[in-house]
């Protein structure tokens, strides 16, 4: 029996994700190299093995060392390289093949100098998101990159990485076609323009909300979703899955209930959900919604309610029907269903599948 | 050398904060029950026992567990009783005074049912915050209550608590003083209306803001802040410290500069410091202060800048003045204060302490 609050994964619906996106990948003719920060999962990711997925992403070096101790042996690295874990990297190097980004000449000269085993660098491209990365059209501050690359001995170039996560803020699906379309143009722009120089570089891009929601994904060699092995209540606020898509629900005890503002208390705050919100339909920050919770298993066809405030360890959950808020008891188990389910992965290190079985996390 | 993000911990600050908090409820004739969600760690524990610190107060059963297997022996945890943790309330309250918090009929009857040992009861008493508890001036819905627990053989009915959360959206240090007196007089309402019943009833409060900034606490019997171990920046815009009293930053290395747009990019990011946000002068969200940091110890002599957005690993500061932003290099550490220490603390999991020690967590 659940007592207190667990994350729940339904690994039917997260395998479904994974061979989805797969096949989708194929069909573009690219490979699939998924994002393992959202599961932080050895197990987790072997269900990516079975699926054919040889390659991977992860957003830092000690998530790198963790999956490399389960055999995994192309590793990306998608983050702005920190060249102060050098030894790390040349420890890392020496037995898989690690690719890293850099995106500025100061991170190149070091490493060039430092590195004692060839790594592939991608140049961490800034297609439109403005958070990092070299401004795709700034073909200058390209030039000055690659020309140290182009002599560098243990930095291999690959090509450039995007990461479109402007996506995250699109009101529309067709918003997120034209930012996925824009990053398209962008980086087969750069290719044509350096075809000449590097007839093989390859062009990587990710976002979970534009590979999802766009059928064909042709034109780039890679790419890099992660989220769509859970997707996640802001997944399906801008229009990237169903809820029924959704694999992870966090299970959380009522303790209490306040009918005269329509409010349950649960133990189920920000150290399990994380305090990243969408807004309501009034403007109002959501942390969650809550569905019905059976045994291990939740149930999307009905919303009871959702988070609308959270603290430290608790949770405020709104129930505006009446009749379901007098059906709810105190002691009840009720799932959430996580706005951010990396940041709820990343707090609760560790799940518990519909079927009952512990899965560890890094 | 520190190479990746790290949680730093300013010892000497820590164990001021807590002196200053300690000598307060001595002289204002209150125990000092200091909460222990913020650090979480056996080890910070120890520096509260060592200035005489006996009673504890936690978030939930499983931090109560861990601190009793350091020999805490009198927990308190702050949180509505989850009713289906009772065996290992059960368990716990074999072995030390364990004190609960009820707000409903349901979880007193089941209680009363199922436990073994004597348990000390806390009615949750809301006075004004409404998050959770019984509106403390609902004398009716209290007297409901107190009518069961004057019969109950396990549950022992101790008093009435309250944190009086709403200091944190206070606008100034006299809103969190009048908010204080609020609340103070509600709970001394209650002790008087239910002096003949109950002579021996104690009335527990807490909050850091208003600990912090009243400095005479008479009146109730025990203070439970917890946040004052560390501070952090949202306690130091409410006025409840200096930024001299902060003993907690997180240290994270710059990976990318972007003129541009004044902005530096560290790996620090959601996953480190908590989506927990302030709002700056213009209604910005601000995630955290940067400031320089020398070996293993911060200066917050001069602000460097904000942390003005977050990704999972990436955390983006703004730094306005040109030549600040000139100075920083790729690949130096800065350290950045914390908007909400405890939630940056629960995702570090572990600690360094500016002399180089490192110190375990939960």
């Amino acid at each position: 029996m659940l007592t207190s609050p667990t994350l729940l994964l339904n690994k039917e619906i997260s395998i479904r994700n994974i061979e989805r996106m797969a096949r989708k990948a194929k069909a573009s003719d690219a490979v699939f190299r998924p994002h393992f920060k959202t599961h932080q999962s050895i197990e987790v990711g072997r269900w990516f093995r079975d699926l054919g997925v040889e390659c991977i992403t992860v957003s830092s070096l000690r998530m790198a060392f963790y999956f490399a101790s389960d055999g995994w042996k192309d590793i990306t690295v998608a983050f702005p390289v920190n060249i102060r874990e050098w030894k790390q990297i040349n420890e890392l190097a020496e037995r898989i093949n690690l690719n890293i980004l850099v995106e500025n000449v100061e991170a190149v000269s070091f490493l060039e100098d430092k590195l004692l085993n060839p790594v592939g660098v991608f140049i961490k491209t800034d297609t439109g998101y403005g958070r990092t990365g070299v401004d795709a059209e700034d073909f200058e501050a390209m030039q000055m990159l690659l020309e140290l690359l182009k002599t560098a001995k243990k930095l291999i170039f690959m090509g450039f990485l995007t990461h479109a996560g402007n996506t995250y803020h699109a009101g529309s699906v067709d918003e997120i076609k034209k930012i996925k379309e824009e990053a398209f143009s962008k980086l087969l722009a750069l290719k044509t323009f350096l075809r000449q120089d590097f007839p093989l570089l390859q062009l990587s891009y990710g976002d979970t909300p534009s590979c999802s929601v766009v059928d064909d994904l042709s034109g780039v060699d890679e790419l890099r979703p992660g989220n769509l092995v859970f997707y996640d209540e802001m997944q399906y606020h801008l229009g990237a899955c169903r809820r029924e898509d959704i694999a992870v629900a966090l299970a959380a005890p009522v303790v209490a209930k306040h009918p005269e503002r329509n409010e349950l208390v649960v133990h189920g705050g920000a150290v399990h959900l994380s305090k990243e919100s969408i807004s309501g339909t009034g403007g109002e920050k959501l942390f969650g919604t809550a569905v019905a919770l059976d045994g291990y298993s939740w149930d999307v066809s009905e919303v009871l309610g959702h988070v609308t405030g959270l603290s430290q360890e608790h949770g405020i959950i709104t129930v505006s029907d009446g009749k379901v808020f007098e059906k709810i008891r105190i002691g009840d188990m009720l799932a959430i269903l996580p706005v951010h389910s990396c940041l709820t992965a990343n707090l609760m290190r560790g799940y518990v599948t519909t079927a009952g079985e512990s899965i560890g996390m890094m």
